[in-house]
């Protein structure tokens, strides 16, 4: 092992996120509005549709949070508003159906996720954190095969600074000892920096509409890569001292 | 303080159930049913559509998981099955806002919460235990104004014996230093006592379908009390030992 930096402690505690970083998942939601889209393409064009649709989801965010049944909920409340009296029970129909297909979609491990977990394994200590619906997540967690490879779930309702300040000491992290990593830069990079710790941020190819926030490039704690193959190797370079990085 | 029994150490981590236990919930459920029932009266009787429901949300209990977003979906495809093309795009916006204010229902606290709780917290660490949505339900502890009574919330999607297990553990205590009090047998009774935790049945004049099971009276951890404000003593009463109890 090489010497560590005296001012920084190792990283122990590795904190990764789920949707989109662990397995696919917005592809699914993009699908699912296309499906949705076509549906009421009798009654308003697409554009119209989404927006109506993304409007009433952000509005519905304090009444049913994140996740499928509040979006398949929100679904039904943008076709009432844009066919009003022309909603019909195959419509409606159709509609659950493209949730109840949301639900289950398969879980398919993103590139080098498969590879990556055990390496992080033997750097630290892995806990999912993950926004999102209590029940689906951990049906989806089943579904992955990955339930093992985790010392703790967290699923939360929010992810803020306090979310990650409590979810270390849950795990008797000091913030600096911890790294979060993750596709959302709203989500999982800067709150994870806010309250301190490291945050590494894995872009998906999508990106949700409320996600969206600016890379915080001058941080110091924040790292990007391409894929979570790469974080074992990230850890070992922060882990090591600087120059001892440097001829690595 | 009276002397401990030697073979029993103090019950010191004290989780309680909220629907129910702290908090109304079951009544404003039957009153959706009722609601959703006089929907579908032209199609079908009461018995009927209730039925039909009751068997509906249990098949999708895989699906949804439970909670209010879950109970909404089921109610959609209730009225599907039974109206079928003449769902009416009315009918749905109903069944929606059933949902919705079952969402929104207030939180009145049962009688003898507000008093048991300032003593309880004198007895040890208070931790609410639930299933459920984990949005709806940390948005109605915040309602209830008693967030700040916990050492912990833990909303789970079922609650086992394992459940109650990893529970104890996460809070350092074995399971015959903890007790779980709620309303419902089958889920706060039955899985602590197999946990080897005591477990205190407080009925509440509701139950729901799913959660009815036998009384284990012949279980020396088992109690029961008519509400919350009652505990307090029974802690006492279990720890102290059995001779200074009879003088009590």
């Amino acid at each position: 092992m090489p010497p560590l930096s005296r001012s920084q402690p190792p990283i122990r505690l590795i904190c990764l996120d789920a949707d989109d970083t662990l397995w696919g998942h917005e592809s699914y939601f993009q699908a699912s509005y296309r499906r949705f889209v076509d549906l009421l393409a009798p009654f308003a064009g697409a554009s119209r549709s989404e927006e109506r649709l993304v409007e009433i989801e952000n509005r519905n965010l304090h009444l049913y949070g994140y996740g499928v049944k509040g979006f398949t909920l929100s679904m039904l409340e943008t076709a009432l508003e844009i066919m009003g009296d022309a909603l019909t029970a195959s419509t409606t129909r159709a509609i659950l159906e493209i949730g109840r297909d949301l639900m289950r979609h398969p879980i398919d491990l993103l590139e080098g996720v498969a590879e990556a977990l055990g390496p992080l394994e033997q750097r630290g200590s892995l806990v999912m954190v993950t926004k999102g619906d209590l029940f689906h997540q951990e049906s989806k967690l089943a579904a992955s095969g990955l339930g093992d490879r985790f010392s703790g779930v967290e699923i939360v309702s929010e992810k803020t600074a306090e979310t990650y300040r409590r979810i270390f000491a849950r795990y008797g992290a000091r913030p600096e000892e911890a790294v979060m990593a993750g596709n959302s830069l709203r989500s999982d990079i800067l709150p994870a920096l806010e309250a301190g710790a490291w945050a590494v941020h894995i872009p998906h190819e999508y990106e949700w509409a409320h996600e969206r926030a600016e890379t915080p490039a001058a941080q110091p704690r924040f790292g990007q890569l391409r894929s979570l193959s790469e974080l074992p190797g990230w850890l070992d370079a922060k882990n090591s001292d600087a120059n001892i990085r440097a001829r690595g």
